[in-house]
């Protein structure tokens, strides 16, 4: 039987990490570390650091694994990102089964932010329960909007307010979602804001939050935007990549 | 001049706090604990335990003081709201001039889940900046929605999609929001889920969210929905108060 612990690391400050979060890693057997493309060198480091620092005088090995990546020019978004998550569910059964080839132990993986939201690890260990006896666990973690939030000393909602959390995507394709005044905007690989007429929108925006390349940048949309736009293609080129996020109020 | 930080320390487990919430408790010179009244003994020993397992070998000094209760009958919702955080700001700095006659240093104040979500912290200390020289500092926690989605080893939202956080008034007066197919709802009092026709809708509910006193249930609404109401009856009565949250997905 595989214990498998989804631990939320936080946005990238080593301090993000919560106790609950040392005593998972340290009471693991195996800890595996994903490698992505694009952010392989700092975010991989980033990880390791937080291994380094809190597993120290365990016997928790550390495996790291490279992760597929999606084919972001497939058409068909849903089936694309099924296909993904199948290939990655392949890279986590090679990995444990190649440290723990009695398919048996407590194996943790280090998620940014918080496994429930816009992250695949929860999908990936429900496709790896029909391959071996599995059962997983949570620890939740700072996602991406506290963050946000923390950076600007700002508060997520208006007083008894809702707030609409969506991606780049829906907000070019579908234009500001009603019934909310709030949108934090995440998985925004084009400065989706840009579709919006700015009037009356004001936007906080932050990029590598919680890292000491944290960026941060806030103002009514019609000004702050193409600011925005500009730091934001610096920074990308400065890093090779970029994770961003950003918070739009109306009215 | 006093710096101020807010520290989120997640929802009633030690072990959500942060290695960054736990650093700047010790560097705080006084630590403020609001005493709420229902919720008295259970919530203010879980801040004591923290308080005390952290700032050992440290010169921080730690303040009680009782919360003002808000007007829950207040017709005028939104006056009443801000008529309670000034009662609140008066209560912070009548602490901070009582422990800090200089009116300098470092103090920290402990908040349930993150201070940006539904959380009157960041308005009292925006109050507070007009009496007092005062800047403001965010350590985000954990919030009562990753303990949820935790709890149920759960995606907070369907992928790519979008996700609706409200309150319980919001729902019971204004019906399912538009625009999300997932919809979290908080500082719901009364089961605000009755009022939506419950075909094809799924809950997930939790209370006491990474406590000892945990409860969870989910399944369709239609059944699922009475058993929440009974479970949520027993445990407020046992317990004297209960601190709640929900998820519903259609579709």
């Amino acid at each position: 039987m595989i214990e498998l612990t989804l631990i939320g690391i936080g946005t990238g400050n080593p301090g993000h990490v919560t106790l609950q979060a040392v005593e998972s890693m340290r009471g693991a057997d195996l800890v595996l570390i994903p490698l992505k493309g694009g952010d392989k060198a700092d975010l991989a480091g980033l990880r390791r650091h937080i291994c380094h620092t809190h597993l120290q005088g365990t016997a928790t090995r550390i495996a790291e694994f490279d992760l597929p990546l999606r084919d972001a020019g497939d058409p068909d978004y849903q089936g694309g990102v099924a296909r993904w998550h199948d290939a990655i569910a392949d890279a986590w059964e090679s990995a444990i089964r190649a440290h723990l080839p009695a398919v048996s132990g407590r194996v943790a993986l280090l998620v940014w932010g918080d496994p429930s939201l816009y992250d695949s690890s929860l999908r990936i260990a429900n496709r790896l329960e029909t391959r071996m006896a599995l059962a997983t666990r949570v620890i939740p973690g700072i996602t991406a909007i506290q963050a946000l939030c923390a950076a600007h000393a700002m508060p997520l909602n208006r007083i008894g307010a809702p707030v609409q959390i969506t991606t780049g995507r829906r907000l070019r394709d579908h234009g500001w979602p009603e019934a909310a005044d709030t949108v934090v905007v995440m998985l925004d690989g084009g400065c989706a804001f840009r579709s919006l007429p700015p009037q009356g929108i004001h936007i906080w925006w932050g990029a590598f939050l919680g890292m000491a390349e944290e960026i941060t940048c806030a103002g009514p949309l019609a000004e702050a935007g193409p600011r925005i736009e500009r730091l934001r293609a610096q920074a990308r080129a400065d890093h090779g990549w970029i994770m961003d996020i950003y918070l739009l109020r109306r009215g």
